[in-house]
């Protein structure tokens, strides 16, 4: 196996995959990085065996420089090398493995030798041969992502609630969350409709790490599910996850369809005023802080306290207040991770009491997009 | 107490005297600021006991739009205090106390109630009536603080170590600091000559700290040494730092002064071939990297070894070699943290044999700056 190319693609190429290899694993071929030259092109592939990405770069791409002087595979310690390629002092880099698992790294004056394994040990791709691809657009998928993915678990006790449940109907896209105490729920227009609908809950980590990874890409992704994969395929990456297991809890009917009391107004400055409170409530024992509404007055006020440090309290700039008057507190760090999801948008908070979930949702989409919080019994 | 100030001019005061705070102390009362308002100005005070900092806001200091409505003092929590102060919504912010110690914080619509104490409760400020006062340039202090600094040590267990010791002598200030492994020494010329000859040992957290504090200074720093204080004057900032007790060791024979092979070369393509080799010895257990010079043949090549990953290997592009043949080992990371502080000048190597200390200084100012590496025995 030999082949050049040059240094700076190769580094951004294997910084896509690394996303797929984790510093710490049980399985310890999954530390290394597979690379794979045929006559025509160079293969890399990582995993942590929860997502596994794969990254094609072929000999006629201009950028990358490659020359593939013998065909052949190898598995190398995947941060290792890369540590290597980073350092290394010319502008191309030549890897030559010529006998056994020996890889000598060739760039300018430097020249390493580093002990690798055999590619036969590496474990196969997952099989995707989905029944179905579905175009989704890589903005549109990032936004959906970033929306929900503050409401999975951070609790392994209910594993499905660490994942993202994706349901594909017609040509809707609808993403939902919960760690049971809030919710987060976002619809999309897909490209195209879907033949079959699909219901699937796929780890949170793994669209986490993929809004990450196509945060530059401009054409559409394609979509496809496997009995226990996703598969999305975008520029010459596959990035592959494995599905969770098991029913997700029904979620439809924890959105409330009506409210008594609602406020509207800009959401970052609601989020400023949040955060305000809250460095009085994490000064607490409990994390709480209260919003109390009198639309009579045309009042809305904010308020944190810890006994031994202090209190705060705050006048807000609404739009728009009506209906009854409440008193209603919650935890302000799910508010404030709502806040955020609506980018700087005019936000609606619709309540029934104190103790019921409310919502949030954009004054200009009530539709597609709505942020559930649970309150907090304070009485 | 009542003033009113432009919010983000004392965000940056605030920034300034919480160096001092440390988050984890044994004297509760030094997590504390104490704010100090006289007719004329307002002072902040923030310690940690071996650093304090004071800083003077005048009334008369435009950008400050400080306004004084009543004297008085108070003790908050500095770190609280300042979060407070850095998310308020309005450009000014106001701080009154009327009864006891609660203070009203207040800006746009937000109000803050919060706890502090007795200002008598805050320790005095160190006396400093220096027997002489010593002009120095901020840019050339910080030179001298970043080059000497990397040798300071981190041990507890000879405390002298973790200064840094600085003569003043003549018009000359000289630095040194050495953790028995490698030794850092600088000299800079004074802006004036001193009356009496100083010797102290200033730790080197402090020297640090007020090299991040000066950045941006352009004016000379007036340096004050009392019996176990140093005070640096420079703006409108009162600098203090404690002085470490004891005799620093004579260091004065360390430095080798004459050589038996040599090496010139660029300081920063040096330190990527390092940042190569210690990729390899990083792997290993012993942290040690080989330098092998044949001036006859006008070679140097630098290579690392560890024996489960792998070897490297580089043949260095220097300027100049000369003297015996050598073959040398030693920590690459005392090696990098030296080669940084030359800033990418050319650097001369010189070394007497494999087992005594070598030293690297400028090519262009070879009396001045010093830093000195004991190697490590291989064999």
């Amino acid at each position: 196996m030999q082949f050049t190319i040059n240094r700076n693609g190769f580094i951004a190429e294997l910084n896509n995959v690394l996303r797929a290899v984790a510093s710490k694993t049980t399985l310890e071929i999954l530390t290394n990085l597979k690379l794979e030259a045929t006559e025509r092109q160079l293969v890399l592939t990582g995993s942590n065996s929860d997502i596994t990405i794969q990254s094609t770069i072929a000999v006629d791409a201009g950028q990358a420089g490659l020359v593939i002087e013998e065909p052949g595979a190898i598995l190398l310690p995947a941060r290792f090398f890369a540590d290597i390629i980073k350092k290394l002092p010319a502008d191309t880099v030549t890897l030559a493995v010529k006998t056994g698992f020996l890889a000598t790294i060739t760039s300018g004056a430097a020249e390493f030798k580093i002990n690798g394994q055999d590619a036969v040990n590496y474990p196969n791709l997952p099989e995707v041969e989905g029944d179905q691809s579905v175009q989704v657009a890589p903005d549109l998928l990032r936004e959906v992502i970033e929306q929900t993915r503050i409401a999975v678990s951070k609790q392994e006790s209910r594993p499905i609630l660490t994942g993202i449940h994706v349901l594909l109907t017609g040509t809707q896209l609808t993403a939902i969350a919960t760690d049971s105490h809030r919710l987060a729920q976002r619809k999309v227009d897909l490209l195209a409709p879907v033949e079959v609908p699909a219901d699937v809950v796929i780890p949170g980590a793994s669209l986490t790490e993929l809004a990450r990874m196509i945060a530059d890409q401009k054409d559409p992704l394609d979509l496809l599910i496997a009995e226990n994969q996703v598969l999305f395929k975008f520029g010459h990456t596959l990035f592959y996850s494995r599905l969770l297991e098991g029913k997700y809890p029904d979620t439809s009917r924890l959105i409330p369809e009506s409210s008594d009391t609602s406020l509207e107004m800009d959401a970052n400055e609601l989020l400023a005023a949040i955060g305000r409170a809250s460095l009085l409530s994490h000064q607490g024992r409990t994390n709480v802080i209260k919003l109390s509404l009198t639309p009579e007055d045309n009042g809305a006020k904010l308020s944190g306290t810890s006994a031994d440090v202090g209190v705060v309290e705050e006048d807000l700039h609404f739009d728009q207040v009506s209906g009854q008057d409440l008193e209603i507190s919650f935890n302000p760090d799910y508010m404030s991770d709502a806040l955020k999801s609506f980018g700087g948008a005019k936000v609606r908070l619709a309540f029934t009491s104190a103790l019921r979930p409310f919502t949030l949702v954009p004054v200009e989409d009530q539709e597609n997009f709505v942020q559930l919080i649970t309150p907090v019994r304070t009485f």
